[in-house]
């Protein structure tokens, strides 16, 4: 064992659970000694899945947890109804310690729900929120957030997750000063709707932020900041549409680097933040590349300690 | 005299006079005799930039408005102090009925203002919406409002603007029984946010409307719909990011039939609706083309009767 031991949802999304396999077998290609695995699902299925050398690798373990939740599935109900399952089983592990970081491309719902009642939230976190990494086409990207959580958010949420994609954007993305801008339709200070009249002044008076004001719609792939901030209803309707100009441009064969970039397997996960422990949710269509990235993102989590530099920063600077 | 008279603010815009100048050269060059302009501005200046042929028409006259609204003054103060304004001056003549639809790149708050002040809100009304006609992948085009005059908007506000914009996408994109979708963060009736959640019934029980339930992000360029309802401030974002996607493909030299699209000055201009004439806002850095296509546009909303149609519509069918 080395310390790093990361857990998957083997049964969760469309293509579960051969893109999952195939994903593992595709980021051990790069032989990763420093990384024990913990695949969650059906074991005998599993069994038929995986090569004889990962089967009797001493890194990789099966969880057997033969139950499923489905896509559609009402979250709370299905972790009740279904304590076998993947997701279920998953999180027992990552609470007693047994697994430091969990990833799933199975029932959004049911993996923040689970993360709320198994890990837990971190002590001052109002709401934890997931967020999304952006290209930009100047060759760099940022952290949106939150992308779906908070469809309704209020603006001491917003002032939070500004703190939780700067200190993302500083020890996942290296950046040091994070330049944090609030999405707005209008740049300057007092422009905007009336959650983002009064979110502007908790980020400028925020002195864990750099905060560098507004932002607009066309600046979200400009690079002019590190950390994007919005509410979960504007996040998620920015992260579809770019999801979806990459589809277009793939489907018309453009090859550029930045839309190619826009593929959301590049970067592999949506990072739920402000839960305790590191949780990474794939998009119900993620294939092997997928899964490749979000072990690779997990594994930094765990390295940088993330959770437990948001847990100080929030005990040193509680809510506004 | 035709009867089709259209108003254009020669002073509006990062590039005026000369790209609003050359953006007449460009339409009139197809010869269409079915239309005579009016020029607001500073009449040396204009009389300087136009060809012989032009100043010689007995379809072109210019109205003398030497004074000018910066793009950033404030529109209320600034309409009160610069009376000679080519915007005071020209929405004088609209609402005279000396000409039949204004068009202007220049500040959009006084362009709204005025228009308010002037011409009038259609009765019935509650709030007036900027719509964008938005390429798809499909070849198609679909109405998105509002863009941004309500930053914050109320479930009976995008309840009339679903109206708007069927209404626009009916007469003005040919479309008899307009597709109209609400832009939200999930599919099924109940998904959403508040605004959403409480829009939804409103949209699925109102007869006028062709309403198919929720659309997303994923959405905007997909073809699903032909009439994209959302906030204002959701809808300016979307606008914005769109335009942005243009600028990169653009200045990667990617052509393709819809990234080209995207070009704002495709379209022309945003239409002001549910005003008591037409008016449309152009981009502040119009140019010819821009100028060329609203053109076209106010001409047709002229033809099709667009704010006779609205005000019949809403007369029959008063607000939720």
């Amino acid at each position: 064992m080395t310390g790093i031991t990361i857990g998957i949802d083997m049964m969760g999304g469309d293509y579960a659970p051969d893109e999952a396999a195939q994903g593992i077998i595709r980021y051990l290609a790069k032989s990763d000694p420093a990384l024990d695995l913990v695949l969650f699902g059906d074991e005998p299925a599993l069994r038929t899945l995986l090569p004889a050398n990962l089967l009797s690798s001493p890194h990789i373990s099966i969880a057997h947890a033969p139950q499923v939740i489905g896509m559609h599935e009402h979250p709370l109900k299905a972790l009740k109804e279904k304590s076998g399952s993947s997701i279920a089983v998953g999180y027992q592990w990552l609470a007693a310690g047994k697994t430091e970081a969990f990833i799933s491309a199975g029932n959004t719902g049911a993996m923040l729900v689970a993360a709320m009642h198994s890990i837990g939230v971190i002590p001052g976190i109002l709401r934890p929120a997931i967020g999304a990494v952006m290209p930009n086409a100047e060759g760099g990207a940022a952290i949106l957030l939150d992308v779906g959580l908070n469809a309704d958010s209020k603006p001491a949420h917003l002032d939070q997750f500004a703190m939780l994609g700067s200190l993302y954007a500083r020890f996942m993305l290296g950046i040091q000063q994070p330049r944090t801008g609030l999405i707005n339709v209008g740049e300057e200070e007092g422009k905007g709707n009336i959650l983002c009249q009064a979110t502007y002044p908790l980020l400028k008076n925020n002195p864990e932020l750099n905060f560098i004001g507004n932002i607009e719609g066309r600046d979200i792939f400009s690079g002019r900041a590190d950390v994007m901030v919005t509410d979960g209803f504007t996040g998620n309707i920015i992260l579809k549409m770019a999801e979806s100009v990459y589809g277009i441009s793939a489907a018309k064969k453009i090859s550029d680097a930045f839309f190619d970039r826009l593929n959301f397997e590049y970067y592999g996960g949506i990072p739920v933040l402000g839960v305790a422990k590191p949780v990474i949710i794939g998009h119900g269509i993620s294939t092997a590349i997928a899964f490749n990235n979000m072990i690779g993102v997990a594994k930094k989590m765990i390295e940088t300690g993330l959770p437990e530099r948001i847990k100080n920063a929030f005990a040193a600077y509680p809510a506004a």
